[in-house]
């Protein structure tokens, strides 16, 4: 299988889907909305969406119910960019080779239209209730959403990633910790309420999420490597920038070829485990492989 | 009846609730769970809360299904404050007579401490879904409030506010816009939400919510006025800084005397709508009215 074509044609479905839920540019707010959309459509491999989508039409999900999720997952992966970039964060003025939000619009502008994205990302999924008002498994998708993008989620892994920044000495406890919730939360979302709302199993449901998991620290350790392996052009943003922030990262902890084994490791048994409940359909396993194998 | 007096201990009740929904101080994010706590337990009128609480009262409610959303709004207004205070915005070291977010934790934390409170406000708020799986008021509710923080809601308003603070000339349409958005939209969320979960009439419902707006403009008019005629040692905050900051305000359009007619105008018809549906229940009316005749 082709993976890098069949990526690309998703990636175009997936956006055509995403600009049906992005605002209107226009009223007195029009540049906070013209901040969001700018954020939203910069680019990005989709992946938490085109996991969802793929997760729940595994399951043999076949309503439109998903979409205002899979919008509101690159929703709040997209917000927590904006304000990663921030200057009081990681002051980058470049992403995948354009212009961070902050950079284009300002620093009052950045933090509202990452504010404004997190809170749109719920207005949006909440268009479920009014789709499928009978249907039970929304309150329960909305539950796993808020979950994993929280305190207990993505927005933990990053406070102790940013706390970390200052520390000489980061226990692989505490790094698999950053690793494990600031990348992997948002997509073990994404399988868990493609799941949830096709009404697969709750073991089903711990099956996908175990092989997020593993993909997500394998798709962790893989930037780690890119960043030393990488190059400019392929990634739309400098490398190198681990080693020159001195930044703990599982690499600089284990070197790079325990870095690649263990990159490995994870994504085969992620692989195996997706294999095992998606039958014919190659692609979901194929995904998870690429979050180790691709270059950028 | 002392409102004063049924104020404080009403605020009592609403912050031993809240205290319940707060998250542990534990874990590798400690620091941002710290920074959460500390921005809701600084004090406030929990305006928003005991709104919601006794419009749900009002209509009869008696579940604690209305908890989770009343802890929820007011994580909602306290987000919007942390993240007005940044130095990218506000830039205000002290709120209420206290030290601001940013002020005791740092800038980045600051940024994170918003956006986890605003996260969490939607995660706490979820676990109604848990107390009453069956009851689809909830995911109504949920919609109202996504909506009313939001890019048309509070979001919008804080963009307008932003965005206006370099012109010289702002029309009395988009001040209005303002007010009516940037404090006005989580106050009619509130008693829409109390409404919508005690099941009272969409008619019902949309008196509450034009009683809300009045009050909630006539609020924001009494703000202006309190930063002519208040006091530091009141207020816990500078006076004038309106003025100082040449910020185009109700009053400096239209005078203190007619932003007094204006702010009574409105707060007697929120009184008199409320009044009509309230019966032998004086509190609701009295706390609308003291939107307006609060001296801080």
């Amino acid at each position: 299988m082709e993976i890098q074509k069949e990526l690309e044609s998703r990636i175009l479905e997936i956006e055509e889907m995403l600009k049906k839920y992005l605002p209107e540019e226009e009223g007195y707010q029009k540049t906070v909305l013209e901040a969001m959309n700018y954020s939203i459509l910069a680019g990005g491999k989709r992946l938490r969406p085109m996991l969802m989508l793929e997760t729940y039409r595994m399951f043999g999900g076949d309503s439109r119910i998903i979409e205002p999720f899979a919008a509101a997952i690159e929703m709040i992966h997209t917000y927590s960019l904006v304000h990663d970039d921030l200057p009081a964060m990681d002051n980058d003025e470049y992403r995948r080779g354009k212009k961070t939000t902050h950079a284009v619009y300002g620093e009052a502008m950045g933090i509202l239209a990452g504010d404004a994205l997190l809170n749109y990302a719920y207005e949006t999924a909440a268009k479920a209730f009014s789709m499928e008002p009978e249907n039970r498994s929304i309150g329960e998708a909305f539950q796993v959403l808020t979950e994993k993008a929280g305190i207990y989620g993505m927005v933990g892994g990053q406070t102790a990633d940013v706390e970390s920044e200052g520390e000489t000495e980061i226990s692989k406890e505490k790094l698999m910790f950053i690793y494990r919730l600031k990348t992997g939360a948002l997509l073990e979302a994404s399988v868990r309420i493609g799941a949830i709302l096709a009404k697969a199993s709750a073991e089903e449901q711990k099956i996908v999420e175990e092989a997020a998991q593993d993909a997500g620290l394998a798709f962790q350790i893989q930037d780690d490597i890119l960043d030393v392996t990488g190059s400019f052009e392929k990634l739309g943003k400098p490398i190198g920038s681990d080693a020159k922030n001195q930044k703990t990262t599982y690499l600089s902890m284990e070197g790079l070829e325990k870095a690649r084994e263990e990159a490995e490791r994870l994504s085969k048994r992620a692989v195996e485990r997706m294999e095992a409940l998606s039958g014919t359909n190659p692609f979901l396993p194929e995904l998870l492989r690429y979050f180790t194998h691709r270059e950028k």
